[in-house]
């Protein structure tokens, strides 16, 4: 840690002195080290009303600091009522006071706010509030050195100069400052019918801040409390939360190597489902891709069930090899499928930019939804990515990951085979940016996550909704291991380390 | 309208002659023009398999485009399989081509997915979902010429160039690749403190999409179906709407020229509520704010009341008189209040940003919610922002547009004056970028809507939770006059011709 050097001045100011103190190392900026102090001063009276301040110049000077600085805090001082600035004649504190009330209540946390932080949420929350509250969401705020355990893109590939460059283009434009209604369209459905087989109006796009506010919408505008939502088994974890949050039931689903069981829906036991929640392109976490003659078999299903598919098309730009299959979305003409896709996977992580594409008659229930919720979605990012996509960067930028990532997955695969031999096993296709591996042990799953982030090794345990296991049985766990965001070379010594920590 | 301009070109190839038909002026880009030209004639079997394509080169300058137009259409159809690329010997029709069900099933909209759109929703939505498709939320798509209905900023005077400069900024660095989790601290907690007499920990603060999103998290966090809300009467029809929309019944409380009426809280027949929401610097939209001794009475009513106040803070940077009042989450010593404020009256409207403050006992609670629901908001634009703060930039901005705006007040009232004389009457205080107007017409409220509209004037009618009528009695209808992003020429016009088209 750095050493802390505290800059205390005494400057002369007529008819009195005032000690100033500040910290550079503090990593609280000057200028609001400098405010609080003068502030202060004229609060506690220190600083009598009346008095003349020294010049801007000569403060700069005595306290080592930029000049603007000080002038930003007359400034302030100024706007607010705490000092008057007579022209040609210097700056003084004000002969009148704002209301002292100003005064923040709390100026520091006190015991008392440091112990409501421990105390209980009140007892007058919502049951979706009750969820939150009492839940554990976020993971822990350090990642570990060598991090499978999120799905994130790689970072080092985008090309961020022609992504600055929209930028710059857009954030120019008068577009800016006025618009309200999303610009729905913009290149998307382009992107949609080249890639995935989808062929929509501009209407039936709605904009959303990544595949997580579409799951959540979706929910919303269908699920009641107590109501029941068909999800896959492994299924994803962040779509599981989302319908529990909100009071849905959950009913599993099994997956074989052709995607999820249709004829399992089609048992008497099976129960009226709001929504079913299907990954069709690259089930996660197995990885099987829905055959052909499923999805027809899934459509008709969701027909004759009056029920709504939820597609999420999270990740089907990164194919290997085979061929692909076109979407659910693509395939009905039921108007059945909600077809999630995002942009988060292809880009950058931080960019918070998905779709939902609806059937027309679900279009204004969905753009009433997105309003309602927060008005549309960032425009200068829609702008950027519109041309983007139009320029063919999107395009390019895909081709290139497909390299980088399949060469990853070769890593991760090898170093799997090379660390853990027969102990191991690799299952799912040819594709996406993670694997599920199931390991031979008799840690239990908690105790590997455990031993393996203390050797720095991030790993996310595979959710499965019933005690469906695979492969090698009761003695084995099984994990996501996302490998996007890693080399080769760091995929070759997380491996390493997982494989050491483990080993029993 | 622009003429438009075919350009159909036969272009020789081996062994057979293909007709391309590019329209420069259709506003399809070239490249999707071309790519969907060839695709097509690769399926329907113009273009056979195995035939030898012209090079980029050749065909560029036969249709009189960029040869990167070509060169990225042949790209893309390598990329999917429609063509191949044999090294050193040219690009040829794929001999075995992707499945054909990769072709769209709706090539054009068809009259059944038209006929869909006119469709009713499915009984199947949630009465959320069944609430949303039931109502209408937007307004009319084409804004009238002198736009009076949206509290609009102006657009004209924000300092984009210092704006664009820390996007370009930020923009290059590596945070924005990896970052996943909010940077909630950045800035706001030094706004906050010295603007608004609030004093909280960065933890308390979580960022959010503008006030929409913050006042829907709230009544998701909170309230039940057919639970209480008490609101101002009158009120701003956005906040009703949210919580409508999510099944709370609402308990309207009368408002005076010292804002809500606390008195009316303590009655009797008030019902228990899980929230009360209001706007105190500046009440939308009468304008008055709340006296210092009501706020510490309603604060005193909540904590008796165990009830939760949200306290929206929508506009208070632009006051031009009088003292400022602190904020009651500054005042709010029982952790009882959740403050909404936002950057989108301050920056620009398409900047989606804005915070909400809670009691240390809800972060996590609501950190979780904001995870749930979309992650977190752009990283990019609150990175910006917080520099936008730090360098001063926003308390300029503040500074000037505070003159600016009460320009524009004046103009407005004059206008008025001039125009309507003893028939209008002006409510509320010397603040924000609206005022509530009350005309004397025997027309109604509907009528005068629809005039002005037919005139170029756009008008929002005041909403009024009950048949509360002040001033002129039953003969009166009230309208919301913003004139943030109106010049006082814009204004004075506006005015002449609402004048015109409702005289009678």
């Amino acid at each position: 840690m750095q050493r802390s050097i505290f800059k205390i001045l005494i400057i002369p100011i007529e008819p009195m002195e005032l000690a100033i103190t500040l910290d550079s190392t503090s990593g609280e900026p000057l200028q609001r080290q400098l405010y609080s102090e003068l502030r202060r001063g004229i609060i506690t009276g220190r600083l009598a009303r009346g008095l003349r301040l020294p010049p801007t110049r000569e403060l700069a000077g005595n306290l080592g600091i930029s000049r603007t600085t000080v002038t930003l805090v007359y400034e302030s001082l100024v706007s607010e009522g705490y000092l008057e600035g007579r022209t040609g004649a210097g700056t003084y504190v004000a002969s009148c006071l704002p209301d002292e009330l100003l005064e923040p209540t709390i100026e520091l946390p006190t015991a008392a706010a440091s112990a409501s932080a421990e105390a209980a949420p009140p007892s007058t929350l919502s049951s979706f509030g009750r969820y939150l509250a009492s839940t554990e969401l976020l993971g822990p705020r350090k990642d570990p050195e060598f991090q499978f355990a999120f799905g994130r893109p790689d970072g080092e590939h985008f090309p961020m100069g022609q992504w600055l460059r929209l930028l710059n283009k857009h954030g120019k434009s008068a577009e800016l400052s006025y618009l309200e209604l999303p610009k729905r369209s913009q290149g998307h459905p382009l992107y949609l019918g080249r890639s995935r087989g989808v062929n929509v109006q501009p209407e039936q796009i709605i904009i959303v801040n990544g595949s997580q506010q579409a799951a959540d919408l979706v929910t919303r505008l269908f699920v009641e409390q107590g109501e029941y939502v068909g999800m896959e088994d492994p299924c994803w974890v962040g779509a599981k939360t989302i319908f529990e949050s909100q009071g849905a039931r959950l009913w599993p689903v099994p997956v074989d190597e052709e995607g999820i069981r249709v004829s399992e829906l089609c048992r008497p036991e099976t129960p009226s489902m709001k929504l079913l929640y299907v990954t069709p392109s690259h089930q996660f976490p197995t990885g099987a891709v829905l055959s052909l003659s499923r999805r027809f078999e899934l459509l008709a299903w969701a027909k004759r069930a009056n029920t709504y598919i939820v597609e999420d098309d999270y990740d089907s730009e990164f194919r290997y090899s085979g061929r692909p299959v076109p979407a659910l979305a693509g395939l009905d003409t039921s108007q059945r499928v909600l077809y999630i896709g995002t942009f988060s996977k292809v880009l950058f992580v931080s960019l918070r930019l998905g779709y939902l594409v609806v059937p027309p008659n679900l279009v204004h229930a969905f753009a009433h939804g997105k309003w309602l919720t927060d008005r549309h979605s960032p425009i200068l990012e829609q702008l950027v990515l519109a041309d983007f996509i139009n320029e063919g960067h999107l395009e390019r930028h895909i081709r290139r990951m497909r390299k980088i990532y399949e060469e990853r997955r070769e890593a991760l695969i090898q170093s799997l085979d090379a660390n853990f031999g027969n102990r191991v096993r690799i299952v799912g296709q040819n594709a996406g940016i993670h694997v599920l591996v199931e390991f031979a042990t008799n840690l239990s799953t908690d105790e590997v996550m455990e031993q393996a982030y203390a050797a720095g090794v991030g790993l996310l345990p595979a959710m499965h909704l019933q005690q469906l296991k695979v492969g090698f049985g009761r003695k084995a766990v099984s994990f996501i291991m996302c490998y996007g965001a890693l080399t080769p070379e760091q995929i070759a010594e997380g491996v390493r380390r997982l494989a050491r920590a483990i080993k029993q």
